[in-house]
């Protein structure tokens, strides 16, 4: 496969969201259509996360624009008493962090989240790409190069309305 | 001054600690006479603190012998609800941190914690260097180069015992 | 402008070399048609090109396919005695460069070399994006990040051919 | 043994410079009794002194003093026709290398410089240190971490003069 080839995967499931962070009202992804979308899912306390996946989120926000929409999406897994809503908020304060954030949606007494259910993570971080139409065209867990990430980016913003 | 310099800035105060993590006993700065000590105060959601002091107290750590010893002292004074003993247990055993850490303890109603104030912190991150007397050597706030941490370290270790 | 948006700069000038390194033979910008080629002028003793500039060819050569060419193009404007041909070979050989570059020709007096002079290129480090038709489409000297470029690369790959 | 053990190694043999860089007159060690001299072996062309040894000893000599000195060593034993003296001028200047800087110099048929061959260097780069009585203290081939550099540097200047 060439590196700039992005299967389709699927629909890309909507986000469960408990709450939302740096938003004054709740997202749709289905509101977002004709729009590419990086969804970043992470954890407050994965050293991968704090360390290199959410200053990438970070990066990449500042590309943002009437195209390309950032989302973060915090699914707590592990450690939920340390990682809750006002410590996430403290913790988006503390880090600058000023993209919309979901608070993925525990539902009974699943220890994971919804969203990350739906979308079948392996873990945090990963990076999901939704296109224009609505369908998931990334799913990757881990590490992910910045020259990757564009170019991937690049491809789908490239693909028509 | 010359860079290795470290003159005698007073008496180090005694580690007001609620609680201690990664230590079988409460540590007492008084106990530790005859050896030199790194003293790091942080908070875990401070950005400076994850991204460059806690990494290079991680590093020093990895050079702790009978003369040198590496504690933390995580020093709350804002954030108080998402900084709890259960949230810094979390952030330690991810960010895989195995120096004992004291977690500074609160007076009444004062914001800031008991041994930040007796240090007269001025913030996080904050290294703090007490030599083999007992006597407080180095008080800096903010990033500090590892190479000048070092030279101080290196200079305080050939002080006699 | 958006951040995905490359205008066309005019046809890419063809490059003027007095040799080419890791090459068989001499490489024609003509002979790449339907092909995206990212052209990377830098001086091997240029610290914006050592240390930035020079990896980020690396790393996008790794990317390198059937779609995608990489090439350095070696613009020396100071330092002629020092940035010799066979240096240059030495250079490359120890920094485990394996894409062709191409050693920018002189002409006459001119102390600017031939491509460079065609490009208008204001210095080094300067990256070149040649689109599938030949066109330039990116101009830009010094840093750039790798987001940035890998944005740019996707949304020229995903042009007709 | 500890970190901070630095044992004498001998008698810090001359430097045989074919000439200086950054410097009014040749320097010998012999001159530089009483003070610390941190001796950083390189080569111009070397990827891990380009990217991590030179970078360090630039560190170093801003923090060099009465009692501490800087000096580089051009120990060129490959590419000789690259790595000549211009081009090391070059690269010194526009690297912005302050520091005094030897050039080892080769004598007869050997390819490798005399005061490579005298220190017995595996090497580029190799960092040296001589203490206040010009004895060898630490002969490092490779990266060293800041921190463990910055630890020797301060054991040796803590040595009465």
């Amino acid at each position: 496969m060439r590196p700039h080839d992005l299967p389709v995967l699927g629909a890309a499931p909507p986000i469960a969201a408990a709450a939302w962070l740096n938003a004054e009202a709740p997202i749709a992804l289905e509101a977002l259509r004709g729009r590419v979308v990086l969804l970043h899912a992470f954890q407050m306390l994965c050293p991968g996360c704090v360390l290199h996946g959410v200053p990438q989120a970070q990066r990449a926000a500042q590309l943002a624009c009437d195209d390309l929409v950032v989302l973060g999406l915090h699914s707590v897994f592990e450690h939920h008493d340390a990682m809750t809503p006002a410590a996430l908020a403290a913790f988006a304060h503390e880090f600058g962090l000023r993209f919309p954030i979901a608070i993925d949606a525990h539902r009974g007494a699943d220890p994971l989240p919804a969203t990350m259910r739906a979308y079948a993570l392996q873990g945090t971080p990963s990076t999901l790409l939704v296109d224009r139409a609505g369908r998931l065209r990334l799913h990757r867990f881990g590490a992910l190069d910045d020259l990757e990430l564009g170019l991937a980016l690049g491809a789908l913003l490239a693909e028509a309305h």
